[in-house]
């Protein structure tokens, strides 16, 4: 049978880079004693209250078709949440649609805003479902290193030196998977100008916003001329642990959300009542755990940073946000792969090689900070072994 | 700033027939004494078991990234059930994509076996987002009529003769949204032929399916060489009351399935995992409110054809499955539209008018078996009265 040539596209191997996970998975279902830090899903469940709203909703029969473009009060409270953490002050409930999540948030800003042939610049390394969601669009991904040299900042000379006709939008993320790093004002500034200049749509995935440990988060759309040209994408999954609930949201010029509220029409329908009830409770009462996740998920950094900061192989990148940390293995004389395949193998830790999210990032490999404190350092432990024993391998005459 | 083509292909008038269910809501919202009989949503909530297997994954803590295909448990209760009423007995969980809904299901499948230009057939009336679904895709709906003076059957003959070189699929429904009417096995016969003759995908929408009254459903890829051009789309909203829940499926060959499963990665990331859960729960052990519901909507049918039998004006098409009612308005020399503008300024019951769904629905209303019996025959008495004052008007001499 016939099957369309967007199948091609959305095929890439950003799958392939999951095969490690699912080896550590597997591994573990079997008993052994692996230790999973390949996967950027909280180990913390959602906090109560949200979850007892749903419950409620549930129960009270909140099981029909809901609005589609989202409930008006999630989307004031959206809005609300947007405006007070620096978003475009003129934001209101009407700039956003409501979304199956960031990933279905960036998937439908696409469709609308992109054709085939389109092109897009994305700084490398990148998340990897980027590649899927803008070719699905037709759209061709430019990618725009990140330099390991350079603490994976963006050099805006090298964006604008990548503008071509084609090119339509940027799809930045900071809070930066897999970097950790973020944008200070000054590079928004350049890249925000960049957009200005050559009319370009900016595409801000925010996800990772409510984790930021010490600096400011930076909102794109408050720039002078960029709400007219921001989609900023966010969900609950990672600030409210609710992964799992697929909610999220697409915050931009009105014309565009009329837009994505058609395709929810035709590709979801909405977002299911009882979850959108949830996301209610969720951003009008923030629980405290939300604070308390951030501070374990930064206390959990420290602890990585100091367990290997006496290592003699390995150095540690410090994420300033997230739940991921990039170490750097080049050292070891082994491929980031290789480092950790061997790692899984020998050592029982499963991470993600750097290369699954771009080339820039040869020679890192990336952790997630979801397990606790007593786990993260027996994984150093492991790790700075595995990491010796590259050493002694490579160092040996043969 | 720019938006796609796209944006066009999905603004269809799909959305503008909801108009006048919008205005009932208002209408009813303000205090008027309204029968809504828009909307394809049941009056009835959840089953209770359905709803407390949500409640307690919920709170068992499965907030986390689910499968993305869908639970394995869940794609082999969906294939058990399936194979269970007719489907191809080859059915496994590896021919199942779990989609957020029914519409979700139909949106993915064209996007994965449509290329722009491609000709789709549908039978017309059609339900209203099929459209935007297929032109998404940049497929072009290919309208095939339904005649009213045949009981809006389709003529085989009819669509061999749609069928061009870029015919690539044929979406139909059975049973069919708005007539109530279902295929039977020589109509199946004769349209996959065609799809085998043609080398055609064959979309199988058959969310009614458990709400048939008294015939057997029929699945066309139990029938010779098409469980491999067969798409089956369908979902737990209208056989569970959980139409809110967004939960549905596809079943295809495992070819189609992979390419599915990409695409919800980059556009969805999976269903809710307690979303799934529930639906285990559903599929697991079918609860006595199914066959009740079904009865429900039965009984509401007779009496509304028992009602509206006497009438002078009104003819009701009786429907075989489903939770909607046809009413051939024709003899009031009204519009379908002007008769239910009129029906609810003046009588206030709204209901949806044949043009909505296709030209050859043009004459009919469409009335949804969602509120109780005595509130059906109120509505029925409304729209006899309208009927009439229609007469009136049109007999009356100026
Ligand atoms: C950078 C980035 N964007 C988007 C997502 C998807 O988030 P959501 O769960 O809201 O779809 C992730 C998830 O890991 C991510 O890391
Ligand atoms: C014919 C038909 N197909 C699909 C759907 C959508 O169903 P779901 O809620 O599973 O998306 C409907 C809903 O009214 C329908 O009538």
């Amino acid at each position: 049978m016939h099957y369309s040539r967007l199948t091609e596209r959305i095929a890439g191997d950003g799958a392939a880079a999951w095969n490690i996970h699912y080896r550590a998975l597997e591994r573990q279902a079997r008993g052994d004693d692996v230790i999973i830090l390949s996967v950027g899903d909280p180990d913390f469940t959602t906090p109560e209250p949200i979850v007892e709203s749903a419950v409620a909703s549930l129960r009270g029969g909140a099981t029909h078709y809901a609005d589609v473009q989202g409930k008006q009060r999630l989307r004031e409270l959206i809005a609300d949440t947007h405006r007070r953490q620096g978003g475009a002050a003129t934001t209101t409930a009407a700039n956003v649609a409501v979304m199956a999540g960031a990933q279905c948030g960036l998937y439908a800003v696409a469709q609308c805003v992109l054709e085939p042939g389109d092109e897009v610049l994305v700084p490398e390394p990148m998340y990897v479902t980027y590649e899927a969601a803008l070719q699905a669009a037709g759209a061709r991904l430019v990618r725009v290193p990140l330099r390991a040299g350079n603490a994976f900042q963006p050099d805006p000379a090298e964006f604008a030196a990548a503008v071509t006709p084609r090119t339509r939008a940027m799809l930045l993320n900071s809070p930066h998977n897999p970097t950790g790093q973020i944008l200070g004002r000054e590079h928004w500034a350049a890249l925000a100008a960049l957009c200005r200049e050559h009319d370009l749509w900016l595409l801000s995935d925010e996800v990772y916003a409510s984790l930021i440990f010490d600096e400011a988060h930076h909102c794109p759309d408050a720039l002078p001329g960029m709400a007219e040209r921001t989609a900023v994408i966010s969900s609950l999954s990672k600030s409210h642990a609710m992964t799992g609930w697929r909610l999220g949201w697409v915050i931009g010029p009105e014309t565009l959300v009329g837009h994505l509220s058609n395709l929810a029409l035709c590709m979801l329908y909405g977002s299911p009542d009882f979850i959108q009830d949830a996301a209610c409770e969720a951003l009008a009462h923030p629980p405290a755990e939300l604070a308390a996740m951030r501070e374990t998920y930064r206390s959990r950094r420290d602890t990585v940073f100091a367990a290997l900061a006496d290592s003699a192989t390995l150095d540690v990148l410090r994420p300033e946000a997230g739940m991921f940390m990039m170490i750097d293995i080049r050292r070891t004389g082994l491929s980031a792969a290789d480092f950790a395949d061997r790692l899984l193998e020998e050592h029982g830790v499963s991470v993600l090689s750097g290369e699954a999210f771009g080339p820039s990032a040869a020679g890192f490999v990336r952790l997630s900070l979801t397990v606790d404190a007593e786990r993260l350092r027996e994984a150093c432990r492991r790790l700075e072994h595995c990491a010796a024993s590259c050493l002694a391998t490579v160092a040996a005459p043969d």
